[in-house]
């Protein structure tokens, strides 16, 4: 396969122009939707398209695709879908996203310079914001696999309570009608790997076979707040002391199922408030946010039932009250066999080694993956930073990544 | 002896006029150094002294003094003080600091009328600050009792950078020299329970034998902020999950010494601050503040001690730092054995039940326990509340535990 890691640094490269800033030599970027980097990286995209002879479509909440129709093939065949998203984060690297749509590109180009025979249409798609930075965490992929309605997020507003439609509107990419994901035949995303198990391993690529699921659960600890130095220790209704409890439970439980898992299992308590939160004043309430992942569902409830068996037992061994608020669920995704197989079967057409791995961030697939048939791809990432300008990831390993994923597309749709 | 429960009942009514405010029907006041309330408030003191014929003077840092020479005595030996202090926490109530100040004035009204031969003065003193509202908690005692000089003192500016030199020179109650409590021949306290051991025991006045030290020390944890989602259970360093093995070990301590001491050391985590307290984000560092007290420094120290071997088992068994900075420690104050025996004595005279105790609040008394023989009292505070317009002392409790000051004064003096 044709795949050219001249081209696709050169994409890269241009797209990091539009809301690009160097950050200790370190090439960053910022694109907000609906704003002008916003305006430029989805200019470029269109005008790429148009250059690879695939007509650009622009949908209601701005998600922007093309299709490639090989010689014989029915435009109207349920396509095989590649992409990923254009947005960053604030202060963000010039890979999270744009490897994914540009690879998804040239993977095209790379196929229609080769004799292969395909069946089905190939449409690469960028989604509009997939980072949340202004709206929402994958927010054109809700939109395209009909967790949200086009009205429901057009109507969502930003910080400055501007809608997602007037900001669409703003660079012109408000456009009619609506991706749907559930009319593909299978979609593949690639995706910088936010880990470093890629390159401890030094393989080219990662097969992720399934995208963790993220609970969070609010846990509150009530208290009674008395002086510290006049209220016996016997007297005391501690809410900080319970707390620590939790933050036992928390961990204990997260260690283990991470040891029955593999590793895959995590659990963390990343924010904790303490009320009044005076040196001398027995803590009167505390509020705890839970974050816990795995691959396996079950996993995820064990850890919860944990959390909520610790809070009884310190409800009957101490005067607080705990309450257990499991506020969000998003279960597990699990990528479909057949996307897992054309991809590791397509490393070793390419003579790429691969691995097979899991996701522990959340991506535009995991949406996607309920449904269509999914596959996901993860690119190595120097030291495993994203969100960041350091992000970081050789262009010769670009391009080995492209080149599976272009022979994992000529699979899906052979 | 002759104490007037509706003349102590009409000045401590009085002196809540200034800086009085009515709460749900419980009169509360704010006292804060310099302002038109405590003007008030001294005004109304020194009319007060003057109408006993004792005529006041006023220290370079504001502390006001009466002194009273029963006939026959020379007016310049070492004289018994007593009183407490006029100023409040903000929005405190009425009998904290003031029932000390005039049941000491009222004391030696009742003295002055009665039939006993004292060989030495009584004084009867109101310091400045002691609530710390403004500037420093025990200041004008601090400056009594040596701790600090009256230069450094002027010199403290409160949250508007105001110093307390310019705070006083507008109330006009910056006089000349310093009360010295190492001059005196003893001191004597009475001020309300904050706490219910009194009222649960129906005693009418408490007899202290020390004062809790209070050591403050400030726990740092230093792990690394990763992310919750991406990182495994067995790669973190986590600060917050090994801040719990801390939260623990001060709570352990404090129980057991608790126990040990039956009941007078406590140790407590009251404010704890997460960094950078985000759900998705492992915990990078965490500061608590610990607040340990007990009448005995050894104690103290040992629980200082445990939370230390804490550290370092936290050290040796996680990936994070772990530093304890022993930032306060002011040491136990224990009250002179002829003040304890005297206040028995009296209550024994007086016929008022008394319960032996400690206090696990501060006071000024604490600071001049360093210098001269202290006594301190304590009158029964309705569920204990100190520090709110709830504060309630029935004024025949004031009254009878007023009785029993006047008798140890003149056991002290005699």
């Amino acid at each position: 396969m044709d795949v050219s890691t001249e081209r696709l640094r050169a994409d890269i490269r241009e797209n990091a122009e539009h809301g690009g800033f160097e950050d200790d030599g370190n090439p960053g970027r910022t694109v907000l939707t609906g704003s002008p980097a916003d305006e430029g990286v989805r200019d470029l995209f269109l005008s790429k398209l148009r250059a690879a002879d695939l007509e650009p479509r622009v949908d209601a909440v701005g998600n922007v695709a093309g299709r490639y129709v090989p010689a014989g093939v029915d435009a109207e065949r349920a396509p095989v879908a590649v992409g990923s998203h254009l947005d960053s984060v604030r202060r963000g690297g010039i890979f999270d996203g744009p490897l994914g749509v540009y690879a998804g590109l040239e993977a095209i180009r790379a196929i229609d310079a080769t004799e292969v025979t395909l069946s089905r249409p190939i449409e690469v798609v960028s989604f509009t914001e997939e980072e949340g930075g202004r709206y929402a965490s994958q927010l054109g992929s809700s939109v395209a696999a009909g967790h949200r309605d086009v009205e429901e997020a057009l109507a969502l507003t930003d910080g400055d309570g501007v809608p997602l439609g007037d900001r669409l509107d703003d660079i012109g990419y408000r456009g009619e009608g609506a991706i749907d994901a559930a009319a593909w035949d299978a979609w593949v995303e690639l995706h910088i790997e936010q880990d470093t198990l890629l390159e401890d391993e030094s393989a080219g690529v990662g097969v992720v076979d399934a995208i963790t699921g993220i609970a969070n659960c609010r846990v509150e600890v009530e208290g009674r707040a008395d002086h510290a130095g006049s209220t016996g220790m016997f007297d005391r209704a501690d809410a900080l002391a319970a707390a620590a409890d939790i933050l036992r439970a928390v961990e204990a439980a997260g260690r283990e199922h991470a040891i029955e898992t593999g590793g895959t299992a995590v659990a963390t308590v990343g924010e904790l408030e303490v009320t009044p939160n005076v040196r001398n004043i027995v803590p009167e309430s505390v509020t705890a946010r839970l974050d816990i992942r795995d691959v396996d569902e079950g996993v995820m409830d064990a850890v919860i039932e944990r959390v909520r068996r610790a809070s009884a037992r310190i409800e009957r061994e101490r005067p607080v009250g705990v309450s257990v608020d499991h506020y969000r669920h998003d279960p597990p995704s699990r990528m479909s066999r057949r996307c897992v197989d054309a991809a590791r079967e397509a490393a070793a057409d390419a003579g790429v080694e691969y691995r097979n791995t899991h996701s522990a961030g959340m991506h535009d697939t995991a949406l996607l993956a309920d449904v269509t048939d999914t596959g996901l791809l993860f690119a190595p990432s120097r030291d495993g930073v994203s969100h960041s300008p350091r992000e970081w990831t050789d262009w010769e390993d670009c391009a080995a990544a492209t080149e599976v994923l272009a022979r994992t597309l000529v699979r899906l749709a052979a």
